[in-house]
């Protein structure tokens, strides 16, 4: 790390050591360091880029971790890190075993809540608050909050809650609009009245001018109603937007969110406020970096990259793009589909239907909750409505999956990505939940394709073969070699090898090209093994189950939850048929898998070739 | 049925035939016959007498089901089902194999969205109206929504997503104001303009008006942004509320939810603005029935009642008041306890605590998302969160508890009411999800406590004994029959009878109770068993999996899902301790269990008694 001031920045009150007027030399240091890292570890560049100086101004004015800091969804906490202990250790960000690039709460005093998933930050900052409030000490809660974050719906119940906690609740929200969704039109008399009332000295006028006002008897109160009905006015006909002091917050604002001096000036002015502040700032996504400044989207989770250039280091085609590919070809040929995103458009590979079928096409912003309930209404409509979602964030509408689509029988299909270990973003990004709480709603169909051919196959029966919603999971990463002689059909399941063989592998999705593996390793030393591939986990097919019935031990392995997973429904349904050999049900052991590379975790939990032939032979050793 | 109109109404064209002036009639006689059967068979009363009028007008001025009314909740769809060929049978409403007292795809066409949840109908609604449009049809739809709802989050997330759908929208929402929550201060000057606004005449003078001012080259366009700032200006003033306009829909009202011309004439106005609209009305919960009008909340969901008195018929102390209590002395005792609940206070049993810790109590309103992150919070500041919910509801928020409890390892504790079935409301609020879904998450606790007793010291483990989260879920109900000799000391299993015997009956909960009777009722048959009942259901104790693996039969019985319950995590220990006797797990066999009382459901799916009997005596009668 190099610079004047970033080394030698060990903790928030080394921040409050520089000079005023020094600080944006720090933001200077602090950017190079972003960047040059992200581009060998990849991470979230852009919108680290666009709150330098708010964090900056953050760790001046408030004193953490006595005041705490929530950042939503926390990708952005990089300048965070740097500030709080971390710098020494910033070049393992995202490594395995390195820092993480959310905040986690076992990393540092200062990561007040480990984050990972959109727009929970101001629930968790008005609960701190609140316990503050009633343990009566005066800290702050600060919860930063992107605009892209106010298109999911709990931010509002979390406003509506916190907006009327009142007098005493230490909390701001900081609204970081960097114009990805909710962009005010602001002239230049907004700007003139946001700078006025964003200063500590307005706070206090203002305060100070209606105490003096309620003193007067029986004129005051309409008289401090009169000056509120105008400001209210003035301020709708410039913003057009009263929601936040309607629910109760006093709004400051917009504020220049690369301006150092202006958000010290309107954090500290927040701080006078007696009730809930929302503090609204504008930043600008990928600040500092010219090819992030351009295409924020792409560089806002992105792999490594070249750093003259801001082109990608490695690029082959990925499940994403296989599934994108198919939702062309099949919305040409069959007019019902649509397609709906929850603001994953690029990630989910639907950036190409997005151009060629806009009408058929909808981005619902962060909201999963509506986007199923939503789909189940096209569906109602007589649409044939495809979601494309993360894995970790499908988990935001288990309700809505019970609820509006399987208890309504409605054809919905659910394209799931990023299905499984998904590497560097860490304990709460990876897929190892789907498989499981899916297992538990009744009425829905799941397929586990294990290659790109298989994943089109999957999409067909999903929309063509199969009633009622259809879920098609599929990995984060590129295509699994599978062995030539085996034929991708995607039925129910697929018999590999000579299946009146005592040893049973039994397992799904890209498991399966480990399996295979291991399946020739044992052959070597001498243990013989089939493997039954299972393509549709949900409901598991009987047949498949009794095609294990004879052998002496079977496998399972399952690349998610052991508890409620495929693999213990597997299990019960051995017990129905009356089984007599042993069975090993081999997945993540009920934790959260660690940071660590899809390869790694893959290895970790016994899930690739050489963790199956550990497995295997030390039991079987012998049996062969 | 009796009356002048309502015994000959079979269809929607049937309300359209009555002279306007008559309607008043019409739902007089709705609102006896609403009154009557509730009293009967419990239901959601309140709300129903609430939207006699609004359901009159609806299905006056829209052609159902080409138009799709979708109810949000649908609690308050009594009127329509009368109104839809549903009142020849009206008399067993909410009766085992009657009608349900939600919409119901399967009952009629009629019925768009199965109901059940909160905050809902506009997404689906949205949905339908997006399928409408780009199938080119020229249909409506509605969506009905309480002020409640907007508590939820998802209401704003589909708000966010229709307002900006634009023309060709035809999506009408109905935001039935009933002063639940949102309740503007309406004056005279409002009630005045909003009356003119909610004209078909105005929408019309207004959108030819918009057109003449446009057709003035350069001049027209600020001329109209002039108008809408002036109307803009007025309306704040009046309501403080631009929010419905801001998001890109025509607000008309509020109206006069109980005068049925007002209703028609704005209803019709809505129908010719080009893009959606939100339509509010004003109603009164519980409207024309005394005991409703004066406490709303008691007959929001109620079972039978003495008509002449508004009094229950029946009242034995639940689970749910014996939670209550314990929360009231836990408060007592400790100062860090905070009890939140998403706006089901009274059926929490939780009145007490919010009358005498109010300033440690949390409603959050219809928001599970929020209160889970919430309590996250306050667990972070130091409190001590105990957030009651039932179990069909705690499903929204699955995601807050991977992400913002157990992954973060805070304790708060989850009070699971109304785990299990539930009886009359149905397959939309049975909790026989629950203890599948946690079952998926990692680093939670969960208790299943059978009795009062056991329900108290399952929260005292709870408290002052775990880490992390944890959750106590009990059933819907009075206090479970226990035997004398049996001691409800609550340790993490409990064994029942004699542990040498060949046959294990396994159980939690409840169903203990059967279980009991059941080894009773077989060994007056000859078959001798014991029973191991598990109070701990996650983590499943090594230990007890231990007892029972001499076991030549070993029966689970679970009142839940069977695909990742908690039966099948039992059976795959089973298989880790390499057992070697059959086992069957009986539990809800992946399906919605339908309407039926607990004990129908608790016979339908061998849970009870002689269910457990006859499962054991299939197999074991030879053995015993």
């Amino acid at each position: 790390m190099e610079g004047k001031y970033l080394p030698y920045i060990n903790c928030p009150d080394d921040v409050k050591r520089i000079d005023e007027k020094e600080l944006s030399v720090l933001a200077d240091e602090v950017r190079r360091e972003l960047i040059t890292t992200v581009s060998k570890n990849g991470g979230h560049l852009a919108s680290n880029l666009g709150v330098v100086e708010l964090t900056i101004a953050l760790h001046r004015v408030f004193s953490s971790p006595e005041d705490k800091i929530v950042w939503d969804v926390s990708h952005q906490c990089y300048t965070h890190k740097l500030f709080t202990g971390r710098g020494d250790r910033f070049e393992t960000l995202r490594k395995p075993g390195g820092i993480s690039g959310f905040t986690r709460r076992n990393e540092s005093e200062h990561d007040i809540m480990s984050g990972g998933h959109s727009s929970v930050a101001l629930s968790a900052a008005y609960g701190i608050a609140a316990a503050n409030k009633i343990e009566g000490n005066k800290n702050f809660v600060v919860a930063v909050v992107g605009d892209g974050a106010f298109t999911g719906g709990m931010v509002y119940e979390a406003l509506n809650n916190a907006g009327r906690a009142g007098t005493g609740t230490r909390l701001i929200v900081v609204l970081n609009d960097n114009e990805m969704s909710i962009s005010p039109n602001v002239g230049s008399l907004a700007r003139y009245f946001a700078q006025m009332r964003a200063t500590p000295r307005y706070v206090r006028f203002k305060s100070q001018t209606e105490k003096a006002l309620n003193m007067i008897p029986l004129v005051g109160r309409p008289l401090v109603k009169g000056i509120y009905n105008t400001k209210t006015f003035i301020k709708n006909i410039v913003y057009n937007s009263t929601m936040f002091e309607d629910l109760g917050f006093r709004y400051m604002g917009p504020v220049d969110g690369h301006n150092i001096s202006q958000l010290i000036s309107a954090l500290e002015g927040a701080k006078e406020a007696e009730y809930p502040v929302v503090l609204h700032i504008n930043t600008r996504k990928g600040k500092g970096y010219e090819f992030a400044e351009k295409a924020p989207d792409a560089f806002h989770g992105i792999s490594a990259f070249n750093l003259d250039s801001g082109e990608p280091v490695f690029s082959e085609p990925s499940f994403s793009d296989a599934f994108g590919k198919f939702m062309v070809s099949a919305a040409e040929k069959d007019d019902r589909i649509c397609a709906i995103t929850a603001a994953m458009s690029l990630g989910c590979g639907l950036e190409e239907f997005k151009a060629k079928y806009p009408d058929r096409f909808f981005d619902v912003g962060i909201a999963e909750q509506h986007a199923v309930t939503f789909a189940a209404g096209l569906s109602s409509g007589g649409m044939l409505p495809v979601f494309a979602v993360y894995s970790s964030f499908l988990q935001r509408a288990y309700d809505q999956i019970i609820h509006d689509c399987a208890m309504q029988g409605l054809k919905i299909v659910f394209g799931i990505d990023r299905a499984g270990f998904v590497g560097a973003d860490g304990q709460s990004h990876h897929g190892v939940f789907d498989a499981a709480f899916i297992n538990t709603i009744p009425d829905i169909t799941v397929f586990a394709p294990a290659s790109f051919t298989e994943l089109e196959r999957a999409m067909n029966r999903a929309l063509y073969e199969c009633d009622g919603p259809v879920a098609v999971r599929y990995p984060r990463g590129v295509n699994t070699v599978l062995p030539d002689d085996f034929k991708e059909e995607f039925g129910d399941y697929d018999i590999y090898g000579d299946k009146t063989r005592d040893i049973a592998i039994v397992t799904y999705g890209r498991c399966f090209g480990e399996a295979v593996r291991a399946m020739k390793k044992l052959e070597d030393k001498g243990i013989k093994t089939f493997v039954l591939k299972i393509n549709t986990i949900k409901p598991v097919n009987n047949n498949a189950v009794k095609e294990v019935l004879s052998c002496k031990n079977v496998y399972f392995f399952e690349e998610g939850q052991r508890f409620g997973g495929i693999g213990e429904t597997f299990g019960d349904k051995l017990f129905k048929f009356s089984f007599r050999g042993n069975y090993r049900n081999i997945a993540v052991e009920g934790e959260f898998p660690g940071q660590d590379s899809v390869k790694g975790l893959m290895a970790h939990y016994f899930l690739d070739c050489e963790g199956m032939v550990k497995k295997i032979s030390e039991e079987c050793d012998t049996n062969g």
